[in-house]
């Protein structure tokens, strides 16, 4: 007999760890938990602006907006965080009207630098305000025509390194910078990314008593089921428990989405789908689909064990409701995270939805920044167990070349 | 050869229609195109307070979310509607900060009338403020525990009818009555859903012009196509240009979610998996996977035709930006549909990705209630081809005597 395949080859975690650190070397992201963060510290320190606004689409904003949702309520801020991101007028003009603009920093944010809805907005704001180099700053690539723009208007520029995707840049100046301004912690930030990091690539070996296990097997374990079981599980739902994930959820949605959704080195369809959705709420919304529908989906569920807030439920006596008594004098993060318990129970019950259940420690920069940096390198052990590219968008680009041929005509 | 199965039943259109138009018999959201509003215009004549509070959760809040989300910054409403859904603590005291409770109407809604979140919610009110017949009104089933609450402390009631599910129930006073308060006109909002109503109930017979095909037609042969192709394409996506719509997306997610993930009449697990996103903002996000991904989504693009707003991009030359000076003096509402039509040509070109495409009207009470109870049938007639009940989710009960245990121990 003689054979031959052209299967894609199967991989030991052993090789594909080996294929992490080769990655390591000209993909950026990795490497951004050793920056140093002082020219971000130093350009917020001048920032007088009370406002901030964040132009910028996709992987400009979607991780600095989920951070700054996860910590803004419990810690003291000093400036408001704002967001353009999109070309709806009236997204556009409601969204300015609750800002003055006359104490407003613009932070235009573009890898490219000729992001259409980006350079749309910044091109209205002109017409609103002055822009100069008093209340604008610029992130982007050193090369890009919004650098270029930049320099002529004598803009302070902050770079977006090449080899550092948009959807994996929210550890670089494009999260940082925002972020410190406002009056976030962006040290505890990285040193949060860096724990992650030194406990994959040490195989866990320095990994602390905080992980229940290390972030090495952890990740290989799962990324290895859900690509394994990927043609059954075509549907990685992320169930969060607390509206404070909201943003984390979108962000999830694109990195998981745009990494994985690509055709593999053998030109077969990949794609595994991101749904993210927020508990309690959901509860009376998507727990349905999941409990009783097909058996086509994984579910994450992540709590946060403490709220640092004290908010209760107090014993009043509302005649007619006395059933429901049993919940006085309960605090409302007690309550949320019995909820959270009881869903994954009832889901582990079943025994034929796969589940895992991620609880972080707190609100704070340090939890937020692991919880993502995770989902960065799972994101790529993934992409390397289905044979595709993680860094690539190539499937967007047909639609703007014909927005563009629409312009001509 | 003998011969027997316990295949489920293959159903024509036609026999189809005659199930639906039994079941409307007893299913009570169908109906509700034909309600007297007058009651709800009555009772928010006489609200003095500027803003109202929701409390509710799910089908208690999305739909009226949906509504208000689309039409509060094209309308001059007279009061602020705030949602308090859930039991996250810093999303609860977040809310509460900005809403002077002095000068507030709460209305709480639960169908069942023990929602423990709702409730839990209501009691921390309490410890807020006074509650009372003054500031409070309840939207309840007849007789539920919460209208005995309301009847004991003489506040006024609205009736959730016992055959109208809290999904389907944003044309009854559970949305009908907050809107009516902050001023948006609920009698455009049941003329829109009786046009679509009318137009499948007589086939079709009775469709005005402006529907490119009537709604019968539409929605059986989308129906079947779904459920036809239910194995292959188990996510059906849609793709909404316009933030406006954000709400109308979580709204679907829940609609569809919870009405289409069931046990069939022959025990089989069956579910179609919602996922809502918005253009031109996703395009950054989730469209590579609908694009290059594995071939397992529908998608439907919804576009407004007019913004009725006229925010257009200023000819600001931009030095070193030039190349992009063919979008100056563009209106936004033109550029967001643009996208729209490149991104639906880009989807159409690829030939193997099953897309429709629903075009509204403009910003209305009108067309925001005809999509949505055009929804509703479709959701309908899908479980009807499904073989499945739309109307329960026993999947969820699970979860909340779990959650009972845990209070017991």
């Amino acid at each position: 007999m003689r054979y031959t395949d052209n299967f894609n080859p199967t991989i030991s975690d052993e090789n594909l760890f080996e294929e992490i650190v080769k990655e390591k070397e000209y993909i950026g992201y990795y490497n951004l938990v050793h920056q140093d963060t002082s020219i971000f510290k130093e350009y917020a320190a001048t920032v007088k602006q009370k406002n901030v606004v964040v132009i910028g689409i996709g992987g400009s904003t979607l991780g600095t907006y989920a951070i700054y949702k996860f910590l803004k309520h419990s810690k003291t801020l000093t400036k408001k965080l704002h967001f353009l991101e999109t070309t709806d007028p009236i997204d556009i003009k409601s969204k300015l009207e609750n800002i003055d603009l006359q104490d407003t920093l613009f932070v235009v944010i573009s890898k490219s630098g000729t992001t259409i809805e980006t350079v749309s907005v910044f091109k209205y704001l002109h017409s609103l305000t002055t822009i100069d180099s008093t209340n604008a700053v610029v992130i982007t690539e050193f090369d890009s025509k919004l650098n270029t723009y930049a320099e002529k208007n004598n803009i302070r520029r902050f770079e977006i390194p090449k080899d550092v995707g948009g959807r994996f840049s929210v550890f670089s100046a494009v999260g940082l910078l925002p972020l410190a301004i406002v009056g976030i912690d962006i040290d505890e930030l990285l040193k949060g990314t860096k724990e992650v990091h030194d406990s994959f690539f040490s195989k866990g070996l320095e990994s602390s008593a905080e992980y229940n296990y290390n972030a090495y097997e952890r990740i290989l374990k799962k990324a290895r089921f859900f690509t394994e079981h990927k043609q059954k599980f075509n549907i990685n739902v992320v169930f969060s428990y607390s509206s404070r994930l909201e943003g984390f959820n979108k962000w999830y949605i694109q990195l998981w989405g745009e990494s994985l959704g690509k055709m593999d080195i053998n030109n077969t369809r990949q794609g595994l789908t991101p749904i993210g959705i927020i508990g309690p709420i959901d509860q009376h919304s998507f727990l349905q689909l999941i409990v009783e529908g097909t058996r086509d989906k994984t579910v994450t569920v992540i709590t946060i064990d403490d709220f640092y807030n004290d908010l209760t439920i107090p014993s009043v006596g509302l005649e007619g409701l006395e059933e429901l008594d049993y919940i006085d004098g309960l605090e409302f993060s007690k309550l949320i995270n019995m909820q959270a318990d009881a869903t994954i129970e009832s889901i582990n019950n079943l025994k034929d939805i796969p589940c895992d259940v991620m609880s972080i420690d707190s609100i704070s920069e340090r939890s937020i920044a692991r919880l993502m940096y995770e989902y960065e390198l799972l994101t790529s052990v993934c992409a390397k167990f289905m044979y595709i590219n993680a860094y690539d968008q190539p499937g967007v680009e047909a639609g703007k070349i014909i927005l563009k041929e629409k312009f001509k005509k």
